[in-house]
């Protein structure tokens, strides 16, 4: 099935760009937990459309309205689920001809013309605003375990930010940051890059390094609920990502064990890594170190060039100019989704009584 | 849950280096399949060690005593289990010292010291046998549907094949190699790194590339059943994978849209991709064309040199020697392993009614 | 979890009887299937209560309002979200005193005392709705399949229906009443129990039977996923049913295997059972003859006569008046929610290419 | 999927009767549980075959081998596989011919003719051992938890015992006897009608009560978690059960509200119901009084009178009498199965925490 995802918390996602409203459910939060709707807020505008000149000028208000699973400000332990209303949609924007690099060709495929493929349907990144939604109550409910989840660009176009394993302070500086890179030098080249992909109606895609700080050692299993097959099983839900590392991920492949390996020592009277290239998990399972993934994400698809496609009525081949308006770059926006995934998926490892205990002793 | 993966068909995977056997349990697999055993077992010598100097010196005879599930040469259509029993095995070789880059750490977080890490107990990579023998049946069942899987070395260490996107007879001229490796001098070179750093009593790390052809359009859907979240779960449960990318993966961040998407044109009368940096997934759904995946493995943690490591007991730090007969690089060993899973996840996106169809058809 | 149900298709309940609205997410239907809604109107009217003196005088208009997953009439293929929204509410009818029968005590022992318990909160039969919803779109998809749904009262109180294993022809006549029981004169004596019960402050309890009809003999599996532990895992979902059986059910128990058995015949040159006392499933699955289940509701739990309860503060024994409208007897209401889980049961055992076939001949 | 079952454990059972081995992974029970063998091998003897009047005069051993997940007599944590090796079967006892009330016809439907059927194949009570096994596991895990399972005779054709809603010491009397009945007069007329149905020729059913004591209060989850949707989704799993109970079951169908529901009192300075015509479940959800379940089994349908069938291969009508030795009553050796499936459905409920709690205390 296509739209439910975890173990231990399920998620439920539904809508279509321009339909009635998109929205998710979320089950498996325990009760009693406090939710801070302004953060939650926050979190929505980090991600909403309309913000600066690196997004889409389109309009989404992306404002949450909580259906159920909450009462006077608290969790109650049932299903939550939030809807997003659907407005300012310009339908008239998008025709039959398949748009290379996007979904349309694949959901005629798989939907065989059914599906609601005005704005993108389904397929929209703007479901990744549910994601967000739910990755907002996952942060408040880690948050109140010691968990914290950063994300930050690493990488535009060619431009990568020179700053490796950065420390938690850094991590914490970025926070309410619209364009959240550490290096200000390749921060503002990245700026550059991606308006002059705009000037060029062209679009560049990126990376996004997102970290868990404060996870406890002994998360996930080995095997099939790995922390990494939890995570990526979320993160390659996200469109246009097309490649996960943890860790020092592809660079290890280019390693020697000597150098690969993270030696072992011992703090705070535990056993721990002295260094984490492994990106906080072993066998599957957390270390204690912080748990990092860069998430790689495709050019944005939608571009006002002219571009090779073909009409699938009469067959022939046709030259495609997309109207409307677009991201030249995702990757600012998708910070947010990132993080929310991460958050997700640590969620997904906690065992119930982690959250269980936590609640009693509120 | 650990141990099980999913939708359509189900894996269950069990078993210690050093316990009576190790197993998996497939359900799912349609009835009437016939089986073609001795390919089974090319599949397993392929992944078996003591083959080669390229792995370790460990005899494994890796056959596999099918349970149930298996009628007549057939199968049945209820769920296989296939047991592989242990033996040749060094106990004293392991003892309470961590070892950097293994699991022992998070293991004994994990299961709080109950765990059977002799030879590294469920985390050992000799738990990889029964994925091959699960992935050699999806493999038949694929085959019967004209689906055809593949898998090569892409890299080891620093030295890349500078073959990409290699046209399909290229694919079908590898099978059956022990190195299976495109360019001749760009092989020869990845073979005496392994030497060398055998010789060094260190290890490295490699890249496998894996390749589906014959898939059909349309399998998979958006979100949280994305071909790629589906193959990804699977992918990182296989140990020493710490990234996954599609088709241009990584590379495609750092292009721009122009460069990214590719064009679609005409092909029997059909709308399909002229190019295929989305590795034949586009919004989480096939495309038709090849579905492309390649894996980062970090070097075997398992070297002779002296590591940094420490005493759980005492909390004194430690040097760790590994004694016993490791792989100076897992990547050659690890490519019907890598193959195993893209079968088994492409399987598992196929609508029960694709081999329903195949069964009557029979 | 608690929340979501199925394997082929996905369910995902949510919502409180006192909260913002009550909902469903269905994932898995096929693409394509036109919809028509005034038949899913007429099965939410069926269920909706203040229709009669047998129900509670609540008035509750249960218009759905479809958010997603459908686009001009026709299903996407995507997951459809349907809400309702709550109104009516009389939150100052519901005290702290748990009341007898009711999930009171063990929503606190499980939430807390975080559940949102107004009216019922997501323990209220008002969830059901959503529940019928999802049941009217799956009645439809089997519809075009041949297959058809339903129900009768079997049982009020200590009143049974005489008629057993009633015709097809017997099942179509009821189509439509608002008392769906056959035979007319203990139908009668049924609806003059429950107006009784009503005058006397209390309420009955009662047996639905669900048939379908058109099923096709094969679907279904051995263990866990047979027909009827699918179905029954929904049915006992449904509050208030405290017992299933399948064919003869419990008569079964009572019987020799000379009288139990089902002769096999020849109809249509195919092999059947010549009578159906196992309920159209052996073995787990169908046999292509009607499936009949029987749903035991225990009485409304709601009455005004003064019951024994405690107070959870005060640890002091209290007698509780529930005042509020409440159903004298569920089960008129109650039929329509069961061939709703019945129809979303069998759905879920259709292989996926059942229905994409039939998508395909359209 | 047919074969897997569970949420917060998983199992995974496969085999055929006649089949190298049948059995049973078990993901999910904490890790450093002793586990005493002597008591699994009693429970196991209580299922297996051979050794009363009452039951099958076939030798099965039932010795389950262990082959991952334990380690010097204790839980690892990872996936337990139990094996049993067949033996003694006589296939030439079997036909083409399907038998009246056996699976041997939807088997032929779902399977095309693929299963292997011999004795019964995937489909016989055989497979009930595996079952007991993780069963046998179960209950030790919850009784280090302080939670007991029990089971009992309730009914044998017509003859019930007559004594309902037995106090825990009548429960506890039963343990080791090889005919579980509390009534001494109805307990020996049962037995003498399973002697005469036997002699005829026939068989018959009956009706197994099973408890659970000690179960926490606040188990469980509403709709499609309920204790009774996933007890019912295991207990409908085994072999020839067609109904399912839980408390007062279908006697609360017939009663009015002021009966049926169970008073609340104060006990232990906490609220609790005064009577358990509830079965200690409401809304889902444990109320902390004993679980109470009741199954309704069929006779078996193997009898060696001749019965009426018909040929799959000339679809000419046959007579068929069946050979072998058969059960004329399943329900004696059936106990310990129906405590088995409520041990996992319990223990399926837990919340992860529970377990870990006691680990840690340990």
């Amino acid at each position: 099935m296509s739209d439910t995802w975890g173990n231990r918390i399920k998620l439920s996602i539904f809508g279509e760009s321009h339909g009635p409203a998109i929205g998710i459910t979320i089950d498996g939060l325990p009760p009693g937990l406090a939710i801070n709707m302004s953060q939650v807020e926050q979190e929505m505008a980090r991600r909403a459309p309309g913000k600066s000149p690196f997004a889409t000028a389109r309009q989404e208000a992306d404002t949450v309205e909580i259906l159920s699973g909450m009462h006077e400000g608290k969790t109650t332990g049932t299903a939550i689920c939030g809807i997003i209303r659907n407005k300012d949609a310009r339908s008239k924007d998008y025709g039959t001809i398949p748009r290379p690099g996007h979904a349309d060709l694949t959901a005629a495929m798989r939907y065989q013309g059914h599906a609601d493929m005005r704005g993108g349907g389904h397929f929209s990144g703007r479901l990744t605003a549910p994601l967000v939604f739910a990755g907002a109550l996952a942060k408040q409910a880690l948050s109140s375990l010691g968990i914290s989840i950063y994300g930050r660009i690493k990488q535009i176009g060619t431009i990568s930010d020179p700053i490796t394993d950065p420390a938690p302070e850094l991590w914490t500086a970025l926070t309410g940051q619209e364009f959240p890179a550490l290096n200000a030098a390749s921060g503002k080249a990245m700026q550059e890059l991606i308006l002059n992909c705009r000037n060029q109606l062209d679009s560049v895609g990126g990376v996004v390094e997102t970290a868990a700080f404060g996870v406890p050692g002994g998360l996930g299993d080995p095997f099939f609920a790995s922390v990494e097959s939890v995570a990526a099983a979320i993160f390659f839900s996200i469109p246009a990502v097309k490649g996960i590392e943890f860790g020092d991920g592809f660079s290890l492949a280019a390693m020697q064990g000597s150098q690969a390996n993270d030696a072992i020592g011992i703090e705070d009277r535990q056993l721990t890594t002295k260094t984490n290239r492994c990106g906080g998990i072993l066998g599957g399972i957390t270390t204690g170190q912080p748990v990092i993934a860069r998430l790689a994400f495709k050019p944005t698809p939608s571009i006002a060039q002219p571009q090779e496609s073909a009409d699938p009525v009469s067959l022939e081949p046709a030259t495609l100019e997309i109207k409307g308006r677009h991201d030249p770059c995702i990757v600012p926006r998708a910070v947010p989704v990132a993080e929310a995934a991460l958050a997700l998926a640590i969620l997904d490892c906690l065992p119930e009584g982690t959250l269980f205990d936590h609640r009693k002793e509120k």
